[in-house]
């Protein structure tokens, strides 16, 4: 296996931040596996969407529905609405796997890798890319 | 590693569509290892869930709740409603990772491999198949 | 690929189960590649979460709000409201796959590895890991 970690400055507002470009760089002479995008935080997750067209921005009013930032949260250390952020990567899960075809991962025309992180507190974050061909 | 794209029909209304026999025979006499099932579709999604007893009309009553399907979405091409499909794939992933014992994907009893596609526009997906060994 | 089930007791009530030991151990020893860990079940799933701090707790409070557990559901066997059970897998899969590191889950500091099962009926559960180098 090759695998690899780099950051991702987030910001402290949550953040949709397309790492595309780095997965494919990642892959670029690898042929033919599996590439696994693993975030070692306890409050993100990494999804595939279409980025560009408004679905960042409606992510965030999807998440607030689902896991309103209030202090009906028991986990409440932190910013108000905290809990909400540790509830965020059992819904977005912090790990997907995308086939790689000829050394390019195979998403389709609009798919896009984004790191989702509601976090106000951690400006950067992690992300471990890893291929097994 | 090994890999395969298929089309599947999904026409033009919300489709829960059972891919597992696709799946099965994919992995025949392919050994132990992991297989992937990816869809590489900005408006769809990956699920195991038990067919044929409800849930996947169920699943549509979830959905809805979580993304309803009117205009509170800034991405607003398309049908009616249609930035709600475009969020669908960060909640229920296009990607899923199955163990595959001596040929066969080790799913459960009632575990199916469905591909979840709330999307009116696109009748026809593709589904990929990689398998690593 | 190496593989291996074992059993996880939840009990009669809704469970979170950390079970980030039996992945270390099973992982000790393989050096580099990815585990993934599946639950052949239709009404349970794996999540990547912070335990002991009351996430655990906060998750039913937002899987409730998700999936109500009443009779709007057509899948109704059961126990009241276990057609919600069958929905939960659609959104916290049942599949996740963590990078391995000289033999180590490459989790990050909060992160543990947790059995969701909301199911009542169901006291036992079966868990199986896989490694691919």
């Amino acid at each position: 296996m090759e695998t690899q970690v780099f950051e991702v400055r987030t910001g402290d507002r949550p953040a949709v931040v397309d790492i595309t470009r780095q997965v494919e760089a990642f892959c670029r002479g690898k042929g033919d596996g599996l590439v696994n995008v693993f975030v070692p935080h306890a409050t993100a997750g990494v999804a595939l969407i279409e980025t560009g067209a408004g679905s960042d921005l409606d992510l965030w009013k999807a998440i607030d529905g689902l896991l309103p930032r209030d202090d009906r949260w028991v986990h409440s250390h932190g910013s108000p609405g905290h809990g909400a952020d540790h509830l965020l990567p059992a819904f977005i899960a912090p790990s997907v796997t995308i086939p790689v075809v000829a050394g390019k991962p195979a998403l389709g025309t609009w798919q896009s890798v984004v790191l989702v992180d509601p976090n106000r507190d951690n400006p950067v974050r992690r992300v471990r890319l890893s291929f097994l061909g």
